[in-house]
């Protein structure tokens, strides 16, 4: 194992690293990095330059991915990939996604030459925000040969298909098939920042994710009378604003009573939303998400009951649609055992969190067994260029990662040697 | 006194008349007809037309507003003033406004060429909507002396002044002092729809106003914080939304609990509003009502308290600013209760009730004792195309107008005579 001083000195230039690759940006003042930008090509050189030098055999995938292979010290080894997305939202900050696979070479150059009894393939993917497409995850899916023609038929803003960027990065849409992972890797490891204030408000550096949350993503419709603020007596009216405002306090009581859900209405409209006028109609959004599909499915069954109840006391109507419905992802119950052990390792207290955003690692989990690692977030904050993390947290997962490896290694039946 | 047959001949005469002036508008297909736009001409020759024969003396003074003089028995009698406006909102229903001249000009017509003890002007005000300068009651502003060089100079969205307007009408803005009322007149008059189901729902055909709510304008602004929708635990958050939905819930509870107050939440807007983004802020308008400032002004300060403490307790912030603050205005006792006399002298149940939208009596009031009377409004429905109202009312409002004029007759102490 590295020294203390050695593992901070990684951990700062880890840091740099992704503040240098958010200089890489197609939107002056700010970072802001989509799928296949001509930028994407500068992060891939830079990120190269780490580890041509290791000896990682290097090559861009036909969706754009970054993949560098870390040979094993055998011929025909089992592969453990290690990965997270090099693309950004409009205005991002430097961690999000690309600190997983910057900490992931790290990890490859702290083994200071050493060969492990598996393969490492580390992967930046090339796409997981979902912003030029508007469909999220277009790298990951490539490596289980989820791309199809409706995909690549998909266009940007500009009236750009998929196919057509793929082909104007200078690469070869028909070769798509070739990047799709071959038979079962030994694992999928995420490292991620939370996005979220729960590890910095238990005073945990690091967590481990044992699911993904399912998501839920409706809207509602609540459709009153719209009449004269002055002249209609409060027992007269059909108040829209009046009875969505009821449901919206009884989604945010009916998720503080179920323990991990979250329900959110992020979204109000009105009309005709004059102050003299009473509204006759509002449309709420609502987001459930939950590590239980049960659970989340009921929470929303009882959302919608409640805004029929509701709107029915109060001679309104109301109507809902489902805009997403995407079940929840567990991780692997002994890649997650793993990392627990390692956190233990390194002193720290191994804290099992439910991701409340999607990530690479749920879709590679249908085929490959997977496990992230949370880093805590200052401020909950990400997806703004205030995005920060310290120091000494990316050093406890750089030693949580070397642990890992060895664990892996050890559970592999072979001990790694130099 | 007429038949009954009569007065429902004139009744669906007024109707009749009303959906005509309807159609002068400056939009096609729907009524929209605002201060000195060039249709308002037709309005006044259609209106002489009627007047002229009963040898009205007609003006039409420097703001434009219909002035016609029906002369008493006596040389120099006291006046009463009957009105209400001409102008109209956008797309407008066929009666706000122009039912009370239309009316005012029927009773001149069933007076069969009688004179009176006091002479009657009836007056079709200029301006009352506040549409095109956005401020209202320029007509009945003249009237009480009260038009300034702040009016005047106030543009409409075409760069036009209220001092070009009423020139490009053909009217002589330094005559607008002659349009104030000369001496005190016995009293103001108005008939208008109420614009309110409150008639309806008591199955009344007439209400009398006893007075005309003040009104307090506000908008409230609750700040929280920007949160992911997925990450941050209902325990975490600062929820704009959530915070606003419960005091709009308090709203209503609070204008229910006081007895004639109205409180309205007509527009909520929240930021970022995304689905999946908890809200960092929800800006909601206020507007309150009621025939006592005090009642008002206790109430709009217990939602202003109950908005800090919602805020405090979930760490959000709020402010809010006043928009409108504008006192209650009285009807006059001894007018109201000979109208009140009126309507139970025509056999009706004689309702008094607040009116909770602003009128021109609001305006004379300050200086001519002043009564409305309020004709039941189908459904509540005003300011759209659907406006309506029945023959009937019509009719019972017409016997009110006539009886109430022998009362007022009386009260000079001097009966009328042919």
């Amino acid at each position: 194992m590295p020294e203390s001083d050695d593992i901070k000195e990684r951990a700062r230039k880890v840091i740099a690293r992704c503040r240098k690759l958010a200089t890489f940006t197609e939107q002056t003042g700010c970072t802001t990095r989509t799928f296949l930008s001509p930028m994407m090509r500068d992060c891939h050189r830079e990120i190269s330059g780490w580890l041509a030098p290791l000896g990682a055999e290097i090559n861009i995938d036909a969706v754009g991915n970054f993949r560098a292979l870390y040979h094993a010290s055998d011929p025909a080894p089992p592969r453990l990939v290690i990965g997270s997305h090099l693309d950004t939202v409009p205005d991002a900050g430097a961690f999000d996604g690309i600190l997983g696979v910057v900490l992931g070479a790290a990890l490859l150059e702290a083994l200071n030459g050493d060969r492990l009894p598996f393969a490492i393939e580390l992967v930046g993917f090339s796409e997981e925000e979902g912003v030029r497409f508007a469909t999220p995850f277009i790298g990951s899916r490539a490596l289980l040969g989820k791309i199809d023609d409706d995909l690549l038929n998909r266009e940007d803003e500009c009236g750009i298909s998929v196919r057509a960027a793929i082909e104007q990065f200078g690469l070869d849409p028909s070769r798509i098939p070739d990047a799709a992972l071959q038979g079962v890797p030994l694992g999928y490891l995420e490292f991620h920042i939370e996005q979220g204030p729960v590890l910095e408000n238990l005073g945990l550096p690091l967590g481990v994710v044992e699911a993904i949350v399912g998501q839920s993503r409706l809207d509602f419709t609540f459709t009153g009378r719209a009449n004269h603020a002055g002249t209609t007596p409060m027992h007269l009216r059909h108040d829209a604003i009046a009875g969505a405002a009821e449901w919206i306090v009884t989604v945010e009581r009916e998720a503080q009573r179920v323990p991990g859900l979250v329900a959110t209405v992020g979204s109000v409209h009105t009309k005709p939303g004059a102050t003299n006028v009473i509204a006759g109609e509002a449309v709420v959004t609502l987001d459930v998400r939950h590590a239980s599909d049960d659970t989340r499915n009921s929470a929303v069954a009882v959302l919608i009951r409640e805004a029929g109840e509701i709107a029915a006391r109060r001679n309104l109507t109301v109507r809902h649609r489902f805009q997403l419905s995407q079940p929840a992802v567990p991780m692997d119950p002994q890649l997650v055992s793993y990392v627990e052990e390692s956190i233990r390792h390194v002193g720290c207290d191994p804290y099992r969190m439910v991701s409340g955003a999607g990530h690479d690692a749920m879709i590679l989990a249908e085929k490959v067994p997977a496990a992230m690692i949370f880093l805590r977030t200052p401020g909950g904050i990400s997806h703004t260029p205030d995005e920060e993390v310290s120091v000494e947290d990316v050093a406890k997962a750089l030693e949580v990662g070397m642990h890992l490896l060895s664990v892996i290694a050890d559970s592999c039946g072979i001990q790694k040697r130099k």
